[in-house]
């Protein structure tokens, strides 16, 4: 079995050095040796061991026949999905760790692949080395599944945890992220939510066996989330996490990433630094959570090596169907408890004025949170925080409340809100 | 694809069910659906719905042309095997949930199923719900695995779990898991350990590609654990669990189920009542937790729903080569640190008699516990527990250090040891 391999980045590498490392497993539990055939990369680098491979400048020497599957490991969008596209149109297996390339052209690989029965994997594009694409696709494949909620960027989780666990800001959490390489010197793509709904996209379709529709996830990044918001949920008995939730209905799916409240008696509020975890509801395994590295060298890999693997055992690892067409549900009909953290001036009968608004929208309150300590002066206004948990209302009426609550002489301020996440 | 059922127990019953209730989806998925052919049982059960199933109380009835795949759910070791050993001869695909078969036969099972290219599914003998025998075998495929930690048996967690919430003894948490139907009326397989090991045994063939070897596992159950355990545990920073572990070194492999302490950081310690957990170190992935139930009509029957799925889909759901020979590495061998809970007499010197014999062994202590209003009386003696953790120590020198310091005349009734196991 040979590959092509594009890249010599750091999931190429760890590839490699798997490949080398595991050789006598693989070889016996396959009947056969996997080697590397050739590899290809715009930037050749001298002091990789390529385990003998030919290399090229040029993408396209990765489609010659001397490669059985084509191992796509370069990154972006253009000539990722040249590559690709062309692989599957010369009936080449293709294995690839890109969440961007599949969110944005997966659906066309996933229907040519189907046609002309071409394997296409993918295991390494969502959440590293926890094997996910399979659990979903083969583990749970006798299920009906309802919903998968999950932490999926570990950028995300590390900042949040050292806000949590060091009282750091989330700036300067950020930047250790960045000193230790966990995130890009422009953490946008990962703060502000986007490689999370990339991966969610990809789950979402694999889990409900419909098309990758990234346009319909709600997108909401950390850089809103306070230290004061982590302090506040912990006394309410949560944690905050950046969560991932696709969620079925019997016509309508429901996909949206966003920080989010979990409450503490949850395995998942406990998924700390750049962890990543996913928890799969479905009707027959009931809940399943699986908890591991979502990034890296050897991890991502591993996920590329298990694709690998498969279709060199000759498995059939076509995509699967994607021919469900349920309704996405915009995030105003989501139904959900509500953190609120309202800044108030600090005068008699505020509380009430709040307690009125929201009983004009029949909105009820859990949980109730001021502190007599906790106030602050802005200019010559002091002002204090009112936090409250709501019980389950519609986004679209938590929305007008906010706005009314907004417009009150005696709120100061931002409201922020963050969404409660339940699992079970 | 037709299946020939054995049994029509819980599990069988949890299969028609997913059958029925997914029936679309895994038909779509397998591009034919799946129907059930035969069904056999020593007992009928006319109130079950076996989806038009022909009855039959003769097991050999699935062995007839009609029947593609052979789903033996009927649990012992006598019949079953007569039925496995009849459908691998016979070239039918075999399903079983059956742990006690596969650790008694399963090596002969393995072999013959490989000779005649025959697929053998198992996913449902280990952890229910949880698709760990396809994460090793498939989703972890260019992996070394390193080591396995798991919670593999749901009644003893139970017990533990309650226990330790709510301060029961071990009868009772026994008796209210009997009652709650977690624990059969002669409960001694389950808390004695043997389950657990069965399964053990069949994980560390998969994940070492070793033959099934349950003879060479240490078993311990939890009947000896006490409430003062898991509040000294506690106090240590530790919480008490009935853990299964397989681990190899270059040459050996050490397998074995006890009580552990498992430090309450670590996410293993939090996994409660009836909920199986696996832990994979690997050098592929690093770390990965699975945590699911365990046991259950729907849950197994979504183990034994993948297998048959797998097998459908043609993919070759052949056992995994068992060829590697590392030497069982005994108990005695074993290197880790202990919990020591020893009663001694409530007199001055008592804790320099006990370090004086420790040192003489060249144990360290890591932590010692030793509370004033511990004091006990038994008859006319006034003893008080001294609790110790160990530093990294063989277990062969502690068996030693107990026998000299169980000797002593300080020392009141048994000295209890629970081992620590770490994770990482």
């Amino acid at each position: 079995m040979r590959l092509g391999v594009a890249g010599l980045g750091t999931v190429a590498q760890g590839l490699f050095v798997l490949l080398s490392e595991n050789a006598d497993r693989v070889a016996r539990q396959l009947g056969q040796p996997i080697s590397v055939a050739r590899v290809a990369s715009r930037t050749p680098r001298s002091h990789i061991d390529t385990l003998g491979a030919e290399f090229s400048t040029e993408l396209n020497s990765l489609l010659q026949d001397d490669v059985d599957i084509v191992v796509e490991l370069i990154g972006g969008t253009d000539d990722a999905n040249r590559l690709i596209s062309r692989a599957i149109e010369l009936g080449k297996p293709v294995v690839t760790a890109n969440k961007a390339v599949l969110s944005q052209f997966g659906n066309s690989y996933i229907s040519r692949a189907r046609e002309s029965h071409v394997p296409l994997g993918f295991e390494a594009s969502v959440a590293g080395g926890i094997p996910i694409v399979a659990v979903l696709k083969d583990g749970l494949a006798g299920n009906s599944i309802d919903s998968i909620t999950g932490i999926l960027n570990g950028t995300c989780n590390f900042v949040l945890t050292q806000m949590d666990a060091h009282d750091s800001t989330f700036e300067s959490a950020l930047r250790q992220a960045q000193d230790l390489g966990f995130a890009e010197s422009d953490p946008s793509f990962d703060i502000d939510g986007i490689d999370a709904a990339q991966k969610l996209s990809i789950l979402g379709s694999i889990a409900f066996d419909q098309p990758i529709d990234l346009a319909n996830i709600y997108i909401e990044g950390i850089t809103n989330i306070q230290l004061d918001d982590l302090h506040y949920a912990r006394e309410l008995g949560y944690r905050i996490k950046h969560i991932a939730v696709a969620r079925v209905f019997d016509s309508s799916v429901e996909m949206r990433v966003h920080p989010a409240l979990v409450s503490d008696k949850d395995l998942m509020s406990r998924i700390d630094g750049v962890d990543n975890a996913i928890s799969v509801a479905a009707n027959g395994v009931g809940s399943l959570l699986l908890k591991g590295p979502g990034a890296g060298s050897r991890p991502t890999a591993s996920a590329v090596l298990s694709d690998i693997i498969e279709i060199a055992k000759g498995k059939s690892s076509l995509p699967t169907n994607t021919t469900s067409t349920r309704r996405a549900s915009p995030i105003c009909d989501l139904t959900s408890s509500y953190y609120l953290y309202v800044p108030v001036s600090d005068e008699p009968g505020v509380m009430a004025t709040l307690a009125e608004v929201l009983g004009n929208h029949r909105i009820s309150m859990e949980s109730v949170i001021q502190k007599s300590d906790a106030i602050q002066q802005t200019g010559n206004v002091r002002w204090v925080p009112v936090v409250l948990l709501t019980d389950e209302v519609r986004e679209s009426v938590l929305d007008e409340t906010i706005r009314d609550l907004q417009e009150l002489s005696a709120v100061h301020g931002d409201i922020r809100r963050v969404r409660v996440v339940n699992l079970n």
